[in-house]
């Protein structure tokens, strides 16, 4: 049987520009927006030009090179024609090649929110729609709050439905705006929608409010529908918008959709998206969700002993899918709960033969449940625990000591009445039997340290040149007898491109700092050491 | 039509502690297991006694005052007696109500895992259920792999069902064990079971990894199942387990769940569950998710100007269940995209009434934006937010003023060789026209210009005596012409219980702290003298 063809449509720089703690710039916007080419969805829906300055700017050209950029905005008002409607002359004079309309689909929102009549709401629609394909647009049409309002009063629910259609949209989008739908209707109601308009050009829209964003996109498909909207990683207002990362592979990888539809989405793709979902976050700067599903960095992780040993003989058996598939890799912890298998495993990936026997691994079990207990996160941190395994294993050089350092921070007023805070620091390292003391300014005292650290670091300089510090963190933990700071830090090598995180644990923040800070410094000698060798 | 009687089973302290990153101490695990009560769930499966020594000395006694306290173990081991099995005996003999014992159900597992035979595994379901109902416990049966192990050999996995069922257990658990199976086949599936095990003795333990944890859960009770088993937040291996959080608000509230069947939950509970959540987050030391279905403090917050003037009318038309019904609260965010609606709802919210003509509110907005566009994030930052609002629209007081600090932090040895690090900070403030000095040593330099600026501030000394700083959060951002640092100060008034956040931003990490410090001191101030007016 043919596979038919089923629409992916991103609403991340519109939809998702809701979502609390988000306010993309522009330059933002085309970093996205060339992520969402390289993902190779269908549509693009870029924002709503006219209605603030970022979008109006972003619209100024087309910013997909695959995609269908599509703009976002309101039908028609009432009592206007389209050609007098201002916000509508802008969505038509944009450089898009869609526009979606967002339009009322409840009556009782027409009452209240618009103050309006049912007929100038469906008039709205039908004008708007026909004044975008006149203008060589595509034309979506968003029906909000489609199942609420379908439940209210049906007969409008499908007028608006059927307005949109016949008026040439290609599609007509039923939304879930306040997300409280659940499978078994969203699936019934897209039933119902298909006596007026037929399932290939309906779509679904769904937020996840109760946690069934994904489940009822993939019902509405079920039911009929052949467009998907959804956001990268889910980001939307409130609880998020159904999650296109999630949403691929499930449609790629399993029955009965990866046999029944086919996506604009490569394999190639496929095999990037986990790269893509962590590129997002860090556009958003925001901290990558280590549990989402196929792109988390534990989505393929296990602790528990028994589980490991049986996984690395056949990981099918306990894996819905291969990681590689979706770029993302196993991971076997290493924690409190951790048996000897678990810690060859990671060893391993980490590409550390070690023997099973070795007595010196169970004085490294040790040692990483003692630290653990302390507060070290060794899942988190991988290049801090690599050093501590070569070091306990093998012999690994220090490098450099550090025999002390001084930081201080001070705000005064300067010589013209100003408030100024400033920051300096001072390092004491011996490096082969030679003594380097450096001082530095900085933007605070970290960062004055780091600095100081790295201003001279005799024959290991060059290296050093290469590192860059891209992330910090910091959490308090309650450490028993009283509050200890775990600090991580994500470091890069710029050279290489490769990155690493490694973790400090003090009672003190600048000390955490500057454990977290010399591991990677090491790290990096240690990495350019071995690549050379 | 009578409903039925749906019992939830809370694994939080056994499936959530294969958590990345989570390692329950005892104490946390009886802290938890008080929040279960509180709850109200009907099993609190508190862990593996023998397994390791936190859950042999947690289970030394019941720790529940209501839930059946559920130990949870393997079978009895292939060629040994029940009797002979120090694992099963452990379980017998611990303070648990009920066993809830894991079993293989596909046979490529039974084979390659454990090495056994189909038989040998029947058997062991059958006399290890037998053991625990002689020794006066409920004994349930989790059915390992049950959907993959139903697809390769369906007559085995029903086997297994049914020897769990024959032999006494009060439930049989079909678990989703590696997360891969989607809605259609978890209700096709638990249909099949029940030719050999009756709906009501059926229970459902589903995994994140597709997105469909809540959705399968769901599907599989309206297939027949009575029992769900879940985490608090969601927490488990890899992607997580079923999230009770936002299952029981939508079992409660939402058809056709809340007419057919009965929870042990209470309205009661459900108006604290929000509360709960976030307690148990506080206890993993962990950031709530904003965005948690329900509960998340973003769940009912809106930032678009349309919405929020029609939400504030009528909410019931925006929003899908009532927020104040599961303890949480409506918002309407400040930020950049807001209208002048959005800013007023957020300052009555804050219990500050504005008028909306008032010019000094657009000046307020655009304060609000420019800060935000520095870094400044007011969404998280109530505190802050609303001292800037109450400032620019009436007179509120500095109380003190910071006229320097000084700040360090050193590491040497010390008189007797050992490294220490020390860290010390002077503080001079003015009140009312006099100036105090002080200084402190403390855990960090925060920690120290916290403890210096708290020492003496004169008659405020009081009310600063009840600020306690409970989480602290850095982030850096791109601010455009260099990073800047985000802090975020979670602090608490010790006498009233009274949370807040408190936002500092600025290139140095210590001047941002200091600024998100001072902000909450005036806070706690100014509250303090607004409750005694």
């Amino acid at each position: 049987m043919a596979k038919e063809r089923l629409y992916l449509f991103d609403t991340t720089l519109r939809d998702g520009a809701q979502t609390s703690g988000v306010d993309f710039s522009v330059d933002e916007k085309i970093a996205i927006a060339g992520l969402l080419d390289r993902l190779g969805v269908d549509y693009v829906e870029g924002g709503y030009p006219g209605a603030n300055p970022t979008d109006s700017q972003f619209f100024e050209k087309k910013r997909t090179q695959n995609a269908t950029f599509t703009a976002f905005g309101m039908t028609k008002r009432a009592g206007r024609s389209a050609s007098n409607d201002p916000g509508l002359q802008v969505l038509l004079q944009s450089q898009s090649d869609a526009i979606c309309f967002v339009a009322k689909s409840w009556d009782y929102h027409v009452k209240v929110a618009l103050n309006s009549t049912n007929e100038e709401n469906l008039e709205g629609i039908s004008e708007s729609v026909a004044a975008a394909v006149e203008a060589g647009k595509e034309a979506l049409v968003d029906c909000e709050h489609f199942f609420d309002g379908f439940k209210a009063n049906p007969s409008f629910a499908l007028a608006c439905a059927k307005a949109a259609f016949d008026a040439g949209a290609r599609w007509v989008v039923l939304c879930d705006t306040n997300g409280g739908t659940l499978p078994d209707e969203i699936a019934s109601t897209v039933k119902a929608v298909q006596e007026v308009v037929p399932g290939h050009h309906l779509g679904i829209h769904a937020h996840d409010d109760t946690g069934h964003a994904v489940a009822n996109s993939l019902a509405a498909v079920s039911a009929g529908v052949r467009q998907i909207q959804g956001t990268l990683n889910g980001i939307g207002e409130r609880c998020g918008n159904a999650n296109l990362i999630t949403l691929i592979p499930t449609l790629m990888l399993k029955a009965p959709f990866k046999d029944a539809y086919d996506l604009s989405i490569s394999e190639q793709s496929l095999r990037d998206i986990t790269t893509i979902s962590r590129a997002f976050d860090e556009i958003l700067n925001r901290t990558s969700n280590l549990h989402a599903p196929y792109v988390g960095r534990s989505a393929f992780a296990t602790k528990a002993g028994i589980h490991a040993s049986a996984l690395l003989k056949e990981p099918e058996t306990y894996e819905h899918v291969p990681p590689e598939v979706v770029g993302n890799q196993r991971r076997v912890l290493v924690s409190d709960q951790a048996g000897k298998s678990n810690l060859l495993g990671e060893l391993k990936r980490l590409g550390i033969e070690a023997d099973k026997y070795d007595p010196r691994l169970d004085a490294l079990l040790a040692e990483v449940k003692e630290l653990e207990a302390q507060g070290y996160s060794y899942e988190a941190a991988d290049a801090s625990f690599e050093l501590m395994a070569r070091r306990r294993l093998f012999s690994v050089p220090d490098y450099f000591n550090v025999i002390s350092f001084r930081t201080g921070v001070e705000r005064r007023y300067n010589a013209v009445g100003d408030q100024v805070t400033v920051s300096e620091a001072v390092v004491k390292v011996e490096i082969d039997g030679q003594t380097h003391m450096s001082v530095a300014e900085g933007n605070g005292p970290v960062n004055a340290l780091d600095l100081a650290l790295r201003k001279d670091l005799g024959r290991y300089q060059e290296v050093i040149d290469h590192l860059e510090l891209i992330d910090y963190k910091v959490r308090i933990l309650d450490g028993g007898t009283g509050a200890v700071t775990r600090v991580l830090i994500e470091s890069m090598n710029k050279r290489t491109g490769q990155r690493w995180f490694t973790v400090g644990v003090s009672s003190n923040i600048v000390d955490a700092s500057f454990r977290a800070l010399t591991d990677s410094v090491r790290y990096i000698i240690f990495k350019t050491q071995q690549a050379a060798a």
